[in-house]
């Protein structure tokens, strides 16, 4: 819609994987990695500890020093944690409205652990009604957890053995690659890359992509599914961004809305609250699967992923209250995005910045390639490194297992005056640094296509 | 205090445990067992499943045809799972007052995956004042997640390998077994058996004990935290009971009231509202340790066991209002758990049924050995699904991996109506049943004991 730059490489090797060619990245050995540690910790314990004190750096300096307009005026402006902050004013007057703080004693005692049954109703006609289902989606093929991160423990877990794999196609929301190793010992393989002869259970799709903010035709749905199908493996469709498609003319298409799935025993929808609510603290996530047996081992392992009675029933009021969702928050959450997109846009095209982004999603996948001399990831994280010493965080390629090196996510789903400053921060750290010429970098070269393939 | 049975066997096995004589229990090996089932998922899958399946029949039975005074009168009364049915009244007064319904922005967004600091510095207060510590507790050694079955599971993976065991003295709460086994692969080793040659790497201690409803003496504590320091063992304390003590005179003492912890690095404390503020429902514990590498290897996995921001700011909000704890619900909450247990005990000795319960949790552990003609498990079993059939749900000792058969918890916090009719319909089973003659019982000639050892 609003960039000529929508077909990038990643792009492209997302859309054409080779199958052939695996590679298993992510975690290496962390097991061998810290076996001299003296703490008290078992092997696991130190691989969890190390996800926190290392992949975290960036989000925790950012909490020792967060922007705030009175208070602390230089500090951290966030534009790399996907959370949408521009609707708190209307999900605080829904939160607070009489149906929410209601206590009744079966809410607090212990549950169904798939969750509430009032809840899981709720669910199926929300999925059933804002995913355009051909037929009613049933309470039975849901299960209610604490967020999608424990749904993808808890499927990697009963789906793959210990040291199986789950496909990705990259570049890819990292965090996944913690979500399903921490406890399932599961890796996953990336598309583009070289076969290491691992058992591959199953393929993961985002969708809206994360971090491209492109979404999937239903052509390439179905191709991925039949893939998938003919390799018995299962697909988990990670859909938690698909009411925060903000262009319209994308239709785009919940794998829920497809006429006939290719094999739903082996098909995992996930969704949450998290996105498109923009409560990404609320902790409230569903899977949605028709295989009773993946149902029931995902519900078994809920005792450890359960939420609380009283927010099931908060979630329940808000899921039926389709006046206020289709009326009231969708069309002016969908305005504020646009209008936070087609600034944070306008701003890098006024930079001479290539970038990705479609309409979906709340961030922009940004080329800044030509910054790096030598074009590899050490000059990315000192890139990086040096927008946040300018009080700047975004999210570098690395994280998402991009290929190539000099990609960066800048989240724009955010107040105007905080991605004001923000975008003026970047500017200043892209100001300071020399240029590759332009036309050295492939990219560029090519002519943009309206339509991704 | 008010039985002359208080020294039971199972009371003697907890107390003098032979050290160097286990065996590893539970399990079994169920990977093996499932390795044929054709569904989609993997062998950890299928047993994730197969605790469904299996473990929980009683409670789905009951949760099929529970009884209600005026829908279903000849409904199941479930006196078999712990919960304290007793103060919804004053829960839900309290919780639906005006401070609990807050809505604001730093709630709607990512936690810190420690907890809310808001939240983990009430917990800090409120542990330090009704655990009666002897300095202030600190906020940095708080970890909060969603109750505690999450919290076994993941101090199993972060203490243990894969396949190592922790000790646990029997009978104890079944369900342990399985939150360190899902997720962690970690197994239990009953201290009255023999060994297996599997590295021990700590020792859980309930206290109050589930499901003798007895307490260790301060003493008796800090004979485990020496032996578990001589071994360099951890210590999961496990004290979700500790403020449902409605004998005062039982002098209980939370092992952060101690003077001085042998190892506090290795000294590792649970609670939560589960059970002490009759909530199970809502999803609430905490860790606390002085440990910092177990409270970040914890905190990281807490990603999976995160909590609503909302919930947690309710939390805060009950925890600190020490004059309703301490003026209004403590005291009601005692009285009505005395008045309770009065009645289930006083019922039981009217049917010459001996048991042991000194005055805290919600339970009795009932000595019905005399109505099992051969003493095996497979006729406790059966008196179990004869006292399902006329629709009362106990737990028997199998579930708690009690040594001898014939041994079943009774859940007394319950409405009275409740109770009459459940202790009704016991009386109607064990009336039908053969009796063993009172004297084979080589328990019941001991002298009982004032003060059990």
């Amino acid at each position: 819609m609003d960039s000529g730059y929508d077909d990038s490489l990643p792009g492209e090797c997302l859309r054409k994987p080779d199958w052939k060619q695996l590679k298993l990245y992510g975690v290496g050995d962390p097991v061998a990695m810290f076996s001299s540690d003296s703490s008290c910790l078992s092997s696991r314990g130190r691989v969890s500890k190390w996800f926190w004190d290392s992949a975290e750096e960036g989000y925790r300096t950012y909490h020792m020093d967060e922007y705030d307009e009175d208070k602390n005026p230089s500090g951290i402006i966030n534009l790399g944690t996907s959370e949408n902050k521009l609707c708190f004013d209307l999900l605080s007057r829904r939160l607070t409205q009489n149906d929410m703080l209601h206590v009744e004693p079966s809410l607090l005692q212990y549950p169904d652990w798939r969750g509430h049954l009032f809840l899981r109703e709720e669910v199926a006609k929300f999925l059933s009604f804002y995913c355009k289902s051909p037929a009613p989606l049933k309470p039975e093929n849901v299960v209610v957890l604490n967020g999608c991160a424990s749904l993808f423990s808890a499927l990697a877990t009963v789906l793959c053995e210990a040291g199986e794999a789950l496909l990705i196609p990259t570049p890819y929301y990292g965090a996944i690659t913690q979500h399903v190793y921490l406890y399932g010992n599961v890796r996953l393989a990336y598309v583009y890359l070289e076969s290491e002869g691992v058992k591959v259970k199953g393929l993961i799709l985002i969708n809206p992509q994360n971090p491209l903010g492109d979404i999937y035709s239903p052509e390439e749905l179905q191709e991925f599914l039949g893939f998938a199908m003919r390799h018995q493996l299962h697909v988990i469709m990670d859909e938690v961004y698909m009411l925060s498609v903000f262009e319209e003319s994308l239709g785009y298409r919940s794998v829920l809305s497809l006429e006939r799935l290719p094999d739903p025993q082996r098909t995992h929808v996930m969704w949450a609250t998290s996105k498109d609510f923009g409560m990404s603290g609320l902790r409230f996530g569903i899977l949605y699967t028709e295989n009773q047996h993946v149902a029931t081992a995902v519900a078994s392992l809920c005792r450890y992923h359960g939420l609380s009675g009283l927010v099931q029933h908060q979630m329940a009021q808000l899921l039926r209250d389709h006046d206020w969702i289709s009326q009231v928050y969708l069309p002016e959450n969908h305005a504020r995005l646009k209008a936070a997109h087609t600034y944070v846009s306008e701003e890098l095209r006024a930079l001479g910045i290539p970038f990705v982004s479609r309409g979906a999603g709340f961030f922009i996948w940004v080329d800044l390639r030509k910054f790096l001399p030598r074009g590899t990831f050490e000059e990315e994280g000192l890139l990086w490194r040096q927008f946040l010493d300018n009080k700047v965080l975004l999210s570098c390629g690395k994280t998402f297992e991009c290929k190539e090196p000099g990609w960066f996510r800048v989240v724009f789903s955010d107040k105007e005056n905080r991605l004001r400053l923000g975008m003026q921060r970047v500017r200043q750290v892209l100001e300071r640094q020399p240029q590759v010429v332009e036309e050295a970098s492939p990219c560029h070269t090519q002519e943009p296509s309206t339509q991704p393939i």
